[in-house]
């Protein structure tokens, strides 16, 4: 059942702990899921963790490993042997989980743990998994999974498949495989119990399949199983051999961090930071940008000292709306193409399409609100002079906010780097700068500043 | 095989269209996934999408339709009869995307094309389906899952499967209910392949399941799956019983819904839009947050207004400065609470400890960035007073955008208001306005304006 974390949990908890009543405390987690468990740890002190995790047995605590944050995960691992860490742990979890605790591992400790794994099959799956980088389908994929021959009958696969299929935990597709176990296609379990049990494979499974090449990246996994709707992919190598699956559940993960990652971008918040992180950490990964600001705030001061101010201190008084409005039209655009880059949807239009498009947005936006600051202006008392200078600068700027914020995530993207780098305060600082600079270029030419 | 859409395939494709060849235009989409054939229909005009669609078979134009942007599926649904819609679109679809496409019908569509179904079992699922609202568990699940009684033998359960599974696309799960269709328990299709034929389902079953209520937020759906690493959520009802499933794939769609909504938020843009939608729609959805800044601006020159500009023109070189760094602390303290209350890892951590964590970051960024300023102005041969006032004003805005920014998101969610609502345009703007009021205030405290 689903477990609902309370405050007073937690307090019972503790106290139990502070007691030292081991069995009681057993008693409190050992039913529940280990990503509630997981959940516990991150919400109490390291050393109380570390008490209930000592008392868990291995396979439920290598479970909760493998949910847990990488810091908390890092310091309870520390406390464990090479050892310990090879047989209680790694050897309690599939192969995709276990390498991503042992790929986190110090280097000689890495190749410690590997050696104390009995399961030789077991331990060169986890080596063979570290190869590949931690974001690339080949970093997500698990080597446990089912296949078949393609000249198999249905008997012959069952046979086979309870043998293979006692390590794999879920099985959701049969993969068919030939003799050079070149992937051909899938069997759903509910074929292979549908069918005649002298079936051959070839016959039934469908050949149509969707596979990814170990290599590509995390994100294009994620949407490959997004758009074809799958809950486990196939990954292939090189040649077309199967050499694991991806499952849906990976899948979601690396959805959130991604969506985590793009939104934290526009928020101005380098690193991956949570809510739970502590006061040095969360400053580290919000200063640079908050510097990016202050840079920007200081070059702004200096455009704003170019011109003669102390005679026109009228435009003063606009310096903020030409500024806001310029960060959130440049903001707008960028977000609209980082989010169609990483969907997928900008892929085969062209950037100079996309570029007119927002250029036809940014001219509705731009005269609407033109149109508006003018009277706005003029109906608060400012003289013509002044209401136009506003008004034609808020009309340039939005124009050029739109240009910029779309075309700078698309050259980003063009030289491989991560477009959402364009959203959040670089957009806003670059706009505000420039946008105070088309400003009080207007004002010179109008008011003769 | 994956597919990737190219220009040049479009081209061929509108090519022989326009030359009114079907075969060779089936020819090249007959073999497509369904999801790749969306693609095409929203890269092409209508005309074409439809041209093609009236070529495919009824089975994979239900699935295309499935796939497709509302308003493109809304065209072409447009061009069918109710029975035509009933009988070639429902008949072919699971309860789930069949009552997604009815629902989106008009009302007196809506009961026409119910009343030509002929599986009067499939009409009442749908029929079902439809009262629970869009975006609940219920208004996800579908009603097609395998379940079986807890007194059955797996022989039984092996018959009465295969009756069941016809209608079922993928299983992944057997459902175990009691004589009052409570449900009591799962059990995997490995373990039926794997045990003896005589085994009693309530003897193997896995009886510590993790459900759903049908009138739970598809947010929290998207939640649990995610935690606990399911593939498919049973979904009961307020007795426990059971009446639906929810798959991956459909939580999936909702991920990317809920971080792309999120992320809109945060870059202002409201509504759904996607990158090739239209230029009026995109500017409705654009517009309102520019309304926003632009109310925000004019109150900020308001706010400048009160104090007497003219005598320290000075404090305008600084303006800009000021409302950025103000905007960009408050965007990321929100965007950090946003993010911990949609991950529901801020849930238990009270508000209060929340906001001290906060102080504690933007006292440590505040003075960090504070003493920065102080001596670049300085050095750039502004006076000490006007440095002071500076660096001084710049502590305060950041102490207060960072409350602010964590307050706002905080007071939303306790009234049940999309605490997203709190990032973007409208954190930004508010703490331009009182940012620029605490910095002219302390300028008239310091300089006497």
């Amino acid at each position: 059942m689903k477990f609902n974390l309370t405050r007073k949990f937690i307090d019972q908890l503790s106290a139990l702990i502070k007691e030292d009543k081991p069995n009681k405390v057993l008693g409190l987690v050992r039913d529940l899921h280990c990503a509630d468990i997981a959940e516990i740890f991150e919400e109490i002190e390291f050393k109380k963790s570390a008490y209930i995790y000592n008392l868990l047995d291995d396979n439920l605590g290598a479970d909760v490993l493998v949910e847990l944050d990488d810091d908390i995960r890092e310091s309870l691992l520390k406390t464990l042997s090479p050892k310990e860490i090879a047989e209680d742990v790694i050897e309690n979890l599939e192969s995709d989980d276990a390498a991503d605790i042992v790929s986190d591992l110090p280097q000689e400790k890495k190749e410690e743990v590997l050696s104390h794994i009995e399961d030789v099959s077991h331990a060169s799956d986890i080596a063979d998994l570290l190869k590949y980088t931690e974001d690339s389908a080949g970093g997500l994929m698990a080597k446990e999974f089912i296949s078949v021959k393609t000249n198999w009958s249905i008997t012959q696969c069952i046979k086979e498949m309870r043998k293979q299929a006692e390590e794999v935990k879920f099985v959701y597709t049969i993969y068919v495989v030939d003799e050079n176990n070149i992937l051909k296609g899938t069997l759903s379990l509910k074929k292979l119990l549908f069918s005649n049990a002298k079936t051959i494979m070839s016959d039934i499974m469908k050949s149509d399949i969707i596979m990814i090449n170990a290599n590509k990246d995390q994100e294009d996994v994620a949407n490959v199983m997004n758009k074809y709707d799958l809950v486990a992919l196939p990954v292939v190598n090189e040649l077309g051999q199967l050499i694991g699956r991806i499952t849906a559940d990976d899948v979601m993960d690396i959805m959130k961090e991604e969506a985590e990652k793009d939104y934290q971008m526009a928020s101005g918040i380098s690193d991956d930071v949570e809510s739970n992180d502590s006061i040095v950490e969360i400053t580290k990964a919000r200063l640079p940008w908050l510097l990016i600001g202050l840079i920007g705030g200081l070059i702004g001061a200096k455009v704003i000292g170019i011109f003669d101010i102390e005679k026109n201190y009228e435009m003063a008084i606009f310096i903020p709306l030409i500024a806001a409005m310029g960060g959130n039209v440049g903001v707008q655009s960028a977000a609209i193409v980082v989010q169609g880059l990483a969907g997928g949807s900008v892929s085969i239009v062209s950037m100079w399409s996309r570029l007119i498009k927002e250029l036809g947005v940014a001219i509705v936006n731009g005269l609407i609100c033109s149109l508006i600051i003018l009277i706005a202006t003029y109906s608060l008392g400012y003289d013509m002079a002044m209401s136009i200078t506003v008004s034609i600068s808020l009309f340039a700027v939005i124009i050029f906010a739109a240009l910029f914020g779309t075309f700078v995530p698309l050259t980003l993207e063009k030289y491989n780097i991560d477009p959402a780098l364009a959203t959040g305060p670089f957009i806003t600082t670059v706009n505000d700068v420039l946008g105070l600079f088309i400003y009080f270029l207007i004002g010179q030419m109008i008011l003769g500043l």
